[in-house]
Formats: C-alpha cells, structure tokens, sequence
C-alpha cells in the first residue's frame, strides 16, 4: 500500500507552514519543509542560503550539455520528496511535492490561501516589517512561487484543479484548517 | 446580525446541487436553486424553460435604451437572492450568489470541483446519455458558467480567491463534502 502523504501549497504569509506543523503533531507524523532543503545542501554542496534563494528562480541559462545548477537541484529535490515519501506517511510543505508524488503516493495535495490584507498582517507580524513594501513582499513570493511550479510542473499554481482541498485560512483560522485536513487524512 | 448563508458554485457533474440539498438537510435550513428560476419567472413573465436556457447566456444585444432580457433577468436574479438571504439563513445553489451576497451576508463561499472523468461517469449516470457526446456536454456548461459568472462579477469562475473553500467532490466523496461544510455553518 501507498503511503499517505499531505502536501500543502500555500500563498506566502497564509500560515501554511504552520498549518502544516500542526496537523503533522495532531497526527503523530513527520513534517518536511526545512529539511528538504538541508537534504538538498548536503547531496549538492550548495549552502542552505543558496538553495533557499536560488532553487525557486527558474533560471533558463544552461551551458551547453549541462544542467542549470536550478535543475540540478530539482532533481535532488525530487529525489529527496521521493524518498521521504517512501518511508512513511508525512506532510511536506511547497516544494511542489504535489506534482512529484502524483501516482507515487497516496497524496491529500492541500491549497492554502488567504486575503492579501490579512497576509501582509501575518507576515508583518511574524517576520516584522523589512524595507521592502509588505505589498511587494507579497507579490514578489507569489510570483515566485507560481512560475516556479508552472516551470518545473507545467501546470498553473493555485488551480483548484491540482487540489483535493482549497482553504481560506485567513476566513477559516487556522485551528478550524488544521481540523479539516487532519480529519481527511 | 447578518444572516449566514452557504452558497455553492460548482462544476457541472460534480454533485455540487446535490452536497447543498444536502447540507441544507443537514443544518434544518432551505435549500434554493430552481426557486430562483421559478421567482423569475413569476416576476418577468419568462417561462422556466426559457430562463433556464437563456438566463445564463451572456447576450451582447441591447436594443437603444433598453435591457436585454439576461440583464432583465439578472436584476431580478439579484433582487431574489437579497430577498431569501434577508429571510433566514439558507444554502443556494449557483447564480453568481457569493458575489451578489458579497457583504450582504454572512457567508461561507463553497467550490466544487471533480475530474473530467469521475463528472462524465456522473452525468451518465444521472442524467442519461444525450445525442451530445458526454465530453462537449461537460465543456459547454462549464464554458457557459464561467462566462456567465464573468461577465456579470468581473471576476473569474472558479478561482481560488472566490471561495473560503473548494473541495473535490470526486476524491472526497459527496458526504464528506457535505461533512466538512456543515461543520463550518
């Protein structure tokens, strides 16, 4: 039998993260975030700073005959969400782990999302304020987000097509999300 | 108070009628769907039928000075929706309501999705066979809801912003739909 595994996909300062914490503790099950990126640093050598910055930019500039260091480290991601999925049920946040375990796993693929008010509130509460505009911030992240997995997936971010399940948390809470899903599993 | 009310927009074969009759049962509270129609049809004069195959079409032709008649019907779609929402809480059905509602009530604004496979096992199996082939059966309805809700919202049919919550019905199943929105009511 598959493993049960719940990805979430998130907009940026939705509290998925936390979202995906929380009902990895209710279930008693590990929950991949971080990890996958140390996992990255220690097989590719790049640091952790690296990776977080750069794995997400869908370079297209490859020397001839090899790959952009951003699909290499594709490819030990999706080595690594394989792997992590292979040895027991889990939550794995972003990353698009959705599309990677698609007949790999028996996946709950979880979407959440937010109003940009009460995004730029979170964000601003959780990580303070920065010199760049919280309007930016917000927009900048998304967007990365979105062409990264159009680019690796081929499908369009946020699609509710790619979803079993769609939460507003901002509407919802976060309690009453954590609920839902953890009860689905 | 404003009353709480559940709308649910759906795609077409997705059992997205049937979870709100559902969760109507459920809560002990109307359910409104053709009662719309049969309102307009009271109020303008237009047959079921004709409301039913016309109302959703987004006509450009409007004589000088005039309405058409989908912009007619559109008037006392929304003077309808007000009306039942002011009169207790409820679940309706498609007709734009969550925009037309949007801080008129309190609401919970409800998506259903499914695979094109799982709806056209659906649409068989509810509505028989036609002479159309189940698939342009799918697309056009679909296509036609998402123009209707376009044009008349501005906003685009089915994008995750709309909604607190969507859900595919198809993987869920249609009781834990019903399940999971009740629980929210």
């Amino acid at each position: 039998m598959k493993n049960r595994v719940i990805t979430i996909s998130r907009e940026f300062g939705s509290g998925g993260r936390t979202i995906g914490k929380l009902v990895a503790q209710k279930l008693g099950i590990p929950c991949y975030d971080y990890e996958i990126i140390s996992k990255i640093a220690e097989e590719s050598g790049f640091s952790k700073e690296y990776i977080e910055n750069e794995a997400e930019k869908t370079s297209y500039f490859r020397p001839y005959g090899m790959m952009s260091n951003q699909d290499y480290m594709w490819t030990i991601q999706i080595e690594t969400i394989l792997e992590l999925a292979k040895k027991g049920s889990c939550v794995i946040v972003g990353r698009c782990a959705d599309y990677v375990l698609k007949d790999r796993a028996d996946c709950l693929n979880v979407f959440i999302h937010s109003s940009f008010e009460k995004r730029a509130e979170r964000i601003v509460k959780e990580y303070g304020e920065t010199e760049v505009p919280t309007e930016k911030r917000l927009k900048d992240k998304d967007k990365k987000r979105a062409s990264y997995y159009q680019y690796y997936t081929d499908k369009k971010w946020g699609d509710y097509r790619n979803y079993h399940l769609a939460l507003d948390s901002g509407e919802l809470g976060i309690e009453k999300c954590v609920e839902i899903i953890a009860d689905l599993y």
